[in-house]
């Protein structure tokens, strides 16, 4: 296959983004994708099984957790891609791409998960040839901060 | 209620690890409980819901911090309710235990999440009068070492 | 003493900072400071002691994370004494501020810290009436920003 | 200049640690260093400018940052050596360890740095062939844990 076009590119991170089994059991769903800022959202609805605290009907931690890290990790994606430019070609880039992940991740808890909506953002703060630092935000529908996120992505 | 015996907090303890819909979600079973040595673990099966990189089978990241944060705030909750002692009386103890909220986490992801069946571990930093931090650990089946993280707690 | 001004507050502060003896000793000083915003930063010089890699000329981390906890302290310290509110009589907001310190802190290392002149700046991402969460910046004279970092603070 | 015998390895890095200016500011020696253990550990002694509270007397959070970060990266840089194996000569060796530097750390303060005396130590999590994760502790002289920390490097 021939390097995608920027169009073919998002499709194929919007199919990827779709098939990560633990990302569709959370019900994430790639929402904005802006190739030239490398930001990328992603948005997902309260479901009774993502509660972790019933007492106060707020989202678990954990979920909160893997929208940061899945956002953040895909906005890291889309950061590696245009770094590796034309010099490499398509299908190394692909390999590398693959092999993406998440080597550390700091999340912090601003205020409780509570919404019937939720938008997670990520934007980059550092990509060089083998790692990429993410930042990353969860609101709720009332623009809430509900948490923020800084990851290390090794590809 | 009066305040319960060392065994009956345990039951409770377990009753309410249950009970969390995403922990059940995940499959997160609580495993051991050493009321004197503030450490607890529990432990989950790889199914497929859980896969993050299904080229490689491996755990989400998402999962990974579930569980580090689930053990990690429980092993906190064992440890704030010794140190509130005899001078704080039950019903306020629960009323604190049950807002007992995670800050901040910082999750190290040292090898990828390969395995059938998985150990989670905690043990606790530093209890104070407002604050516990924990320390994490998730191993898989052959004992390797997949993770670790640290957490501060508010109670 | 009564509650000082807002003006008077600021002094206080200047003050302070200018004596804790591990921040002259690295020559921070404080730049700007605002109030209504629950912002401020500070400036240093670089200086042969500060070297951490000789080889190449730049910064130790632990100058770096020097800058950051204490940017971020002060910064914490402006939020809770705003939080405090008129409730509290002033001899035991001092008191309390007195006692604030470090949680936690991760720091982000996203370019060698290079440069003759550096600025670092906090904001505030959560008071509570314990805790504050904090987030800085280091910046150097080329307006490149050289690390970023988010720290727990209780008081 | 050939590969060095272990003993020889161990006199450069020594040389190597007390060369670095920020570290001789602070007074950070290197104490221990077992090779095949792949753990390292400092000492340092109080000081009126290591202080960071004067009213309670204790460590600037910063000195404690810098110890962590300082020991880590030796402890990295020690098991990154080992990691390079026979495959890889000496001169190439040394670049990269020279290019050895911190990507992320997380500290924890989970006692107030009271002491006149303080062991800092550090212990290999994961090395890779571009990243290593070090764990660190901070103790003062009675033995009591003062910080943990948990940082990433880069070789």
């Amino acid at each position: 296959m021939t390097e995608p076009s920027s169009e073919e590119f998002r499709t194929l991170v919007q199919g990827v983004f779709e098939q990560v089994p633990f990302v569709r059991e959370v019900g994430l769903k790639l929402h904005a994708f802006d190739f030239a800022a490398q930001t990328l959202s992603a948005e997902f609805a309260r479901k009774p099984e993502l509660i972790g605290n019933h007492f106060h009907n707020i989202l678990h931690g954990g979920v909160i957790a893997t929208a940061l890290d899945t956002v953040g990790g895909f906005t890291a994606m889309v950061a590696a891609y245009q770094r590796m430019g034309g010099a490499i070609d398509w299908e190394e880039k692909v390999q590398r791409l693959m092999r993406l992940g998440t080597v550390d991740m700091r999340v912090d808890y601003l205020k409780p998960g509570r919404g019937e909506h939720f938008v997670c953002s990520g934007s980059i703060l550092r990509v060089g040839n083998k790692l990429v630092v993410s930042r990353m935000e969860l609101h709720n529908d009332r623009e809430e901060l509900i948490s923020t996120g800084t990851a290390t992505f090794l590809y």
